[in-house]
C-alpha cells in the first residue's frame, strides 16, 4: 500500500510537492486542500480530489503524512501546531530566530496526537544545517561557511517590488568566487557581509518614475541591501517575463579544519547544490522527510523532528539490506 | 563523564583516532590496546597506558566504546564479532562484497550483548554512502557518480610493490577533470573506467632491475592496472621519500537529477573532500561514530548499524536544542 499524501497549499511549493511525490513509486497523492475556493483549484495529478481546509478536520483514515506548504511568516506558525495534533506532518518553516519557539508548539501538539512532526525541511534550513552538522563532528577544530546562490531571492525581490514606483522586480544573491576560494584554501578568512555576497537587481519602473531615487532607495535600504554591493539594472517588463521567470537557487557549506599531532593536516568539505528550480527541489526534499514521518510513526516515535534527528535510511523507500548492499 | 574510547590496533588509524579523541572535550583516549608487544609501544598521549588484546576480555568496566582499527582482509571480520560482544564498537570494514555477512555476523553479536556496533565508518563507504543515499531520495530520477582522488591507494602501492625488481612504490588514483565536468552538466555521461580515473604510478626500483620489464607488468595488471590510462615514473628512494610520504586522498559523489512537471528543471547535488590524511580523516569519523554509538547505547537501542542509521544529531555531543539554534 502506498505512502498516503496529502498537501495543504498549492503555490510554488506545493506544485513542487505534487511532482515530487509522482517520482516515488511507495507514494501517491492524496487530496490536496486549499483555504481557498477548492472547485477553481485545478491540480496536476488525474483523479485526486481539492477540499477546503475544512475538510482536514476529518480526514484521518484517508491520509498517512499531510504536507504543510504555506509560508513562514503567518501560515506555519498556526498550521503546523493545529495539524500535528491530527496527522504526521511535514513544513519548511525558515524564520531562523522562531524555530525554538516552533518547535516547542509542534512538540507539543504531535506528542499529544502520537504524531511525527518535522519541521524546517528544505535546503536551508535542512540539508545545508545537515551538512554543517556532518562536517562539525567530523572536523572540530575548524570553521564553515555558507555561500548562498546564485539564486532569486523571495524575499529581496518583495522588498524591492514594495518601493514606490516599481512595477516588478527580480533579485539575485551572488556569492563572491574569491570569498569561495579563500574558504577552500583553508586559510579560514574573516569575511564581511559585503565580501561574501553581492546582490544584482532587476527592476522594471512605472512609466515616469524617478529611476535614481529607485536606485538610491534599493541601494540604501538596511538588512536587505546596504551591507552588499548592490548592481541595479532597469529593465522592460517583456525582459524580466523572458529572462528571469525561473527560480534557481543553490549554494555551498564549505567547511575546513585540521587534524595530526601538530594540527598538520588539513581538510576541506564540500557540499553544494545548483538547483533550477528551488521550490521543486524543496518539494522533494519535504516529500523524502514526510516518508521517514511516516516510518518513523509507524516504528512507535512521536513529537517534533527535524532532519538532524531523522535515521538517513528512513528517507528511503528501501530496506536497510538493500541501502548496504547498493550504498555502503 | 568523559566518554572512554579504547582503541584497538595502532597503526596510521589508530594514531588518527587518538589524534581525533583530543579534539573533542567530551571524550578521552581509554587504554590503548595491541596484538603485540604492549610495553614496546610508546603512544602520544601522556598517561594512557597500552595494554595486550588479551585484557580486552575483561575490561567493561573501564571502556564506553572501543574503536577497532584493524584490516579488513583479516583482522575485522574475526575482531568486530569477537568485541561486539562484550563492548559497543566501531570498525571501518571496506571490503564492499563481504559487507552484508560481516553485518550479519556483528548484529547477532551484538543483539546478544545488547550493544551498539556501528560497522563500515569513514569515508568511503561512509560519509560518501551516505551522501549518495541523501542526494538519492531527493532525485529519485537521476544518476551518480564518485570519484575518487587525487589520493594515495594503499592497495594499488601494494600491489606495485610485490612485482620483482621494485623496491618501493606509491600510487595516486586521479579522477579524470572532463569526467566530472560532464556528470556536473547533467548530460548523465556513460562512462567506462579508463575514462573515470587515471592511475600514476611513482616506483623506485631496485638497482640493475628491468625498468620495462616492471612498466610492463604495472601496465597490464588485471583489475589494478590494465583498464586504466596509467602512468610510470621511476624516481629514487630519496625522491619518493621526500614527495610521496603523506596520504591525501578525496574525492566528489555527484548526483543530478531532474524534476517538474515536464522534467524540464535540472539540480546537481555535490559531496566533495579534499584530505590531506586519509587516515586521520577516517579516524576522525570513527570518533564521531564512537559517540553516536555510545549515545544510542544509553538510549537503549542495540545491534550493528552503519552510518546509514545513525540520526545525525547522535553524533554531536550539543543537545537537539543547541543544534537546532545554531545549525538549522
Amino acid at each position: 500500500m502506498k505512502i498516503r499524501v496529502g498537501i495543504f497549499g498549492y503555490g510554488n511549493l506545493g506544485k513542487g510537492v505534487e511532482n515530487a511525490i509522482a517520482q516515488y513509486p511507495d507514494m501517491e497523492v492524496a487530496p490536496v486542500f486549499t483555504r481557498r475556493n477548492a472547485d477553481a483549484l485545478a491540480i496536476q495529478t488525474p483523479g485526486v480530489p481539492v477540499f477546503h481546509e475544512d475538510e482536514l478536520e476529518h480526514m484521518q483514515d484517508e491520509l498517512d503524512v499531510l504536507v504543510l506548504c504555506g509560508g513562514s511568516a503567518t501560515d506555519l506558525p498556526v498550521q503546523t501546531p493545529k495539524y500535528a495534533g491530527l496527522y504526521n506532518v511535514v513544513d519548511s518553516f525558515d524564520t531562523h530566530a522562531k524555530i525554538p519557539e516552533h518547535f516547542a508548539q509542534v512538540d507539543e501538539a504531535a506528542k499529544n496526537s502520537g504524531k511525527i512532526a518535522i519541521i524546517s525541511a528544505g535546503w536551508d534550513p535542512g540539508m545545508f544545517s545537515l551538512n554543517r552538522l556532518y562536517a562539525r563532528v567530523i572536523l572540530p577544530e575548524g570553521r564553515d561557511y555558507t555561500f548562498w546562490g546564485r539564486g532569486v531571492s523571495q524575499g529581496h525581490s518583495d522588498a524591492i517590488r514594495r518601493i514606490a514606483g516599481v512595477k516588478d522586480a527580480r533579485q539575485y544573491t551572488v556569492p563572491v568566487p574569491e570569498a569561495a576560494e579563500a574558504v577552500r584554501s583553508g586559510s579560514q578568512p574573516e569575511l564581511t557581509t559585503r565580501q561574501k555576497h553581492t546582490r544584482e537587481c532587476f527592476v522594471v519602473a512605472e512609466d515616469g518614475a524617478d529611476l535614481a531615487a529607485i536606485e538610491k532607495e534599493i541601494k540604501t535600504m538596511p538588512n536587505y541591501f546596504a551591507d552588499y554591493d548592490t548592481t541595479v539594472t532597469f529593465i522592460s517588463q517583456e525582459e524580466l517575463d523572458r529572462d528571469h521567470k525561473g527560480l534557481p537557487h543553490g549554494g555551498s557549506v564549505i567547511r575546513t579544519g585540521v587534524t595530526g599531532k601538530e594540527k598538520e593536516h588539513q581538510h576541506v568539505i564540500e557540499y553544494s547544490l545548483k538547483l533550477d528550480s528551488n521550490p521543486e527541489f524543496t518539494g522533494s526534499v519535504l516529500v523524502a522527510c514526510a516518508r521517514a514521518a511516516y516510518r518513523m510513526n509507524q516504528e512507535g516515535m512521536k513529537g517534533c523532528k527535524t532532519i538532524l534527528d531523522i535515521p538517513p535510511a528512513l528517507l528511503s523507500s528501501k530496506t536497510g539490506e538493500e541501502l548496504r548492499a547498493e550504498l555502503l
